[in-house]
């Protein structure tokens, strides 16, 4: 937008002053517009004079600067997107050669590939920290709903585990130093450099929106979010290999003898620890891996939402507050813990007896591990479905308005479902196409469509939760009060009397009605159970590889690939969803 | 939003008559907010009396069924949604299942599955032609963006491919019926139905913003979308798999005794077609294979394209009229067009040369070919880059306001180009992890690297020349104008006087200065540059097969994937570039 073509230049504050007709929204969205057209609103007086229905909005509009601003938000979009998708390409054709040739392209080239990308990274956080983001007005808003604290929780986690195994990792080659490439030395230490920086950065900065340098800040954060897709694609490629070469089926027993495949692509297999303690560090950091790879999923998460929230300007209205108090409801957390409990005694029990040679006990477990999950599953099917009756018969109406955050969030939501899905319905594909006999095979049959409509009614249950507008004492209905106003404001008008603001206030205080207290146990109970299907998988449970149906009918890589992409994306989806019902708990 | 509540039933009819100080674009925000309020927005008199900078809009509020169309208009959302994950990760495990099982899940259940798609889809868009589109007001707006001449035309076009590809695997499999599943027979005339009914549906319907049955006419949608994709991913499959089994390199050299594949599912590789010209049949007909890839992709970008304008209420303001003529331009057309010929040319020299089996035709054939593609590439890559200085000097403001249509545009254009992408940089990946020995791999490497340069500049020259402002005699650039029109009311309040109007309009004509020029014969000649680019693969011509380094490097079945998954969007994307590039051509 030239506006020095139309020598408006001396106007540089222009106060705009207009009847509000419109609610406070529309208002955010004319200021939408203004600001998608480059002019840049620094100050926003929003003070609303309720008496007389007249809001004044004071628009300091800076005309320089708006074509540049306008010019550098399109650039810095089609600048770090191309960053990435060229990253990314790139190291998917690098991993594939250094998995189907693994001669010309090993995996110390892969590795020296995600160096190349952390140091930058880790560069590009350290300057956004010294110098970004203590320019001025850097950081005007915060997002609120950005960076919740369960996955920043999550983030710092399963950052430790993935710095523990950065450790073992650096312990184990240190042995192989002597004839292996120092590449597998440095590529742990930088990452857990890369992992104490990012952690740090995502903690403190996941929720800004920033407004200057926005070409360097998209594209850092661009080159964030590439990295850590980069990590997480040789993770899971890694880890597929591993299982695909010792398809022992439990992970904890098959990494025994890794160095034939670590030392493989080196072509040296002759190369030899040199102390002993060695294979405790291959079996301990083998089993971190999964945490490696949700660490990396938890990261790109806040990289994008971070990415999104670049020079937008937030409304900083907070969040309704709720109190978090469990005085209304009773037979939902107790009906949760029950299953919390039992599946954890499952869990222990199924560890156990899976390690085992015998065919019998193994199957024992894998039994016992169904029928829980089964009856889990199926109390959940059926209290989501009350949950969305009760939804049709409360007729609460929905939040208004684009909410980009909630966007993503059930975006991500929905995205992260996909990996469980898919592991069910290969599994329904596999069980029915081999027939289905034997106990074992209906149960993993009858649970895979369960998880299957469970997945459908939880993802209904909790969008619609998220959509509707919370039930709050102070919380007045914009847009109605708007329209009253309106229509106060015409009668005033005519009749010259004025009415008191005092009556077109919509209080929707009332007394916990059933319904709503349903809701609430309902919201309860499935935050709980939902903690349960996470902890299983989380650590350790893979009755995929337990249960050789799925390695006998797809062929053993393909299965691996598939659990290995699915089972994180679920893992990741069963903590957004506690987070999000959580929300919903408090929202009823 | 329950209107009800507030007992406002009565004022059905709302006049809202307000001050325009905003410009047209946010009054539509305005608008939309209403709109997304479940408000529906029945009549816009939006009578701008430009004297007094005064505008009214008569809003009609029909407050019943806000509440209604506001929760079908979620819940179409959420089950399409669900209704398309469901099928292609079910779509997804039986592929998978064929491919890598073979036994129990063969390619007869694939297309048992297409089949129970396709009559579905079949059935909704008679519905919706019979049914829902006569309804009342079914449709108000149509989306003048949506469905361009290219895409119908393509879809056409390749529809007519993909019909007579159906028709030879007709005849080709009555051949076989006497020992061969009826599923074979069964599948292409159910598809050659699907075929016509669709592109008919398309044809006359891409453009419509659906109003009325949003639920069913949604998941119709989203039927189609998935059984397109389906259709895509059974025919990718399809033809990798053909070429895993013959991996001579060359498409039409291979399929001579198909058979084996095709009847090996069936464990019968006994069976013999009954007559002789089978063999004809099945070379036909996997030389078709290719459009019915495109026709799917086609397909599926309108369909999703139609899924988004449901419920959309579109501003009726028609697109810019540009009259086209070649009055101004030379060099680029004339440029342009020598490269075509010269493509051409090449074209027919490869494919001749190509099948030879002397190996030292075979690399003339290949250097040909890479040298004209190189100079073709580079050629484009200054010219785009010239194309971009030019936008940088000419300080054209960027088009206001969301369009939705542009941005899915951008978003289709950007996705399609990843597929190009992934072929360049696996095979930039292959050749220098190989080491870069011999002519032939040279230029290999350096098209390849060309090739990522130019898509990266030709994305960037074409999101920005579709972003800006288009140059029109009667355009009228209506922020400034509102501003202005803000700064003339507080002129006249103050001062008493009317400014008429004819003093703010900004006429923009000019004759046509050196840079519009240069920017037309720019795009005049990316555009056919961008056809030849498109019709070499799309007829045929594989380097990527007929080049050993591909295959050697990456294992056979992974270079196939990346190359049948990755061509067929950089052909799309070549498409797609032509129709932008027309567009940027008649803007400039």
């Amino acid at each position: 937008m030239d506006l020095g073509m139309l020598q408006i230049h001396d106007f540089n504050e222009l106060n705009l002053s207009f009847n509000s007709l419109f609610s406070e929204r529309s208002k955010m969205s004319v200021r939408d517009d203004l600001e998608s057209a480059g002019v840049q609103i620094s100050t926003v007086h929003a003070g609303a004079h309720g008496l007389a229905g007249q809001r004044s909005a004071s628009i300091a509009l800076s005309s320089s600067g708006g074509v540049w601003q306008d010019k550098i938000s399109s650039w810095s979009w089609m600048l770090s997107g191309f960053l990435l998708i060229n990253v990314i390409i790139l190291g998917c054709a690098l991993v594939s050669g250094s998995v189907f040739n693994g001669i010309q392209v090993t995996s110390d080239h892969v590795q020296f590939f995600l160096i190349a990308l952390m140091i930058p990274t880790v560069i590009w956080m350290v300057f956004y920290k010294v110098h970004t983001f203590q320019e001025d007005e850097a950081v005007l808003y915060k997002d609120v709903h950005a960076g919740p604290v369960w996955l920043r929780g999550g983030l710092v986690l399963f950052g430790l585990c993935s710095l523990i195994m950065d450790v073992f990792k650096i312990a184990l080659f240190v042995g192989y130093a002597h004839c292996d490439s120092p590449v597998k030395i440095a590529f742990p230490v930088v990452q857990a450099i890369f992992l104490l920086v990012q952690t740090y950065f995502f903690w403190l900065h996941a929720r800004d929106c920033v407004q200057v340098q926005r070409i360097i800040t998209r594209c850092g954060l661009m080159l964030t979010l590439a990295t850590n897709l980069m990590v997480w694609m040789t993770a899971v490629t890694d880890e597929s290999l591993h299982q695909t070469v010792y398809p022992t089926g439990n992970i904890t027993q098959s990494s025994c003898n890794l160095t034939t495949r670590v030392s493989a692509s080196s072509e040296n297999s002759s190369c030899e620890c040199s102390y002993q303690a060695c294979s405790i560090f291959e079996k301990a950091y083998y089993y971190l891996y999964p945490f490696n790879i949700e660490y990396s999923l938890f990261a790109s998460a806040m990289a994008y939402v971070m990415w999104k929230n670049v020079g937008r300007l937030v409304d900083d209205h907070q969040p309704h507050e709720h109190r978090f108090h469990l005085r209304d409801v009773l037979l939902g957390p107790v009906g949760g813990l029950v299953l919390l409990v039992g599946g954890l005694a499952t869990f222990v029990v199924y560890e156990v007896d899976v390690v085992l040679d015998e065919q019998q006990k193994k199957e024992a477990a894998l039994t016992i591990y169904y029928i829980t999950n089964m009856v889990t599953v199926a109390v959940m099917t059926a209290a989501t479905v009350a949950g969305c009756v009760i939804y049709r018969l409360e007729r609460r109406e929905h939040a208004m308005g684009k909410n980009p955050t909630r966007s993503l969030d059930v975006g991500l939501l929905m995205g992260a479902s996909m990996g469980q899905f898919t592991v069910s319905y290969f599994t329904i594909v596999a069980v029915l196409a081999l027939g289905v006999d034997g106990t074992v095979n209906a149960l993993n049959l009858a649970l895979s469509v369960l998880t299957v409509v469970e997945l459908l009614v939880q993802n209904v249950f909790i969008i619609e939760g998220l959509r509707r507008e919370p039930h709050h004492e102070s919380r007045r209905a914009s847009i109605f009060s708007n329209l009253l106003l309106l229509q106060a404001h015409e009668e005033r008008r005519s009749s010259g009397v004025l009415t008191p603001r005092g009556s077109i206030a919509l209080p929707v205080h009332k007394p916990l009605p059933w319904k709503r207290k349903l809701l609430k146990e309902i919201s309860a109970f499935l935050l709980l159970s939902n903690i349960i299907l996470w902890i299983m998988p989380a650590f350790g449970a893979r009755p995929q590889f337990d249960n050789p149906i799925g390695t006998e009918f797809y062929q053993f890589n393909m299965w691996v690939a598939v659990v290995n992409i699915g089972l994180p994306f679920g893992i990741f989806y069963r903590m957004h969803s506690v987070a999000s019902l959580f929300e919903v708990y408090l929202k009823s």
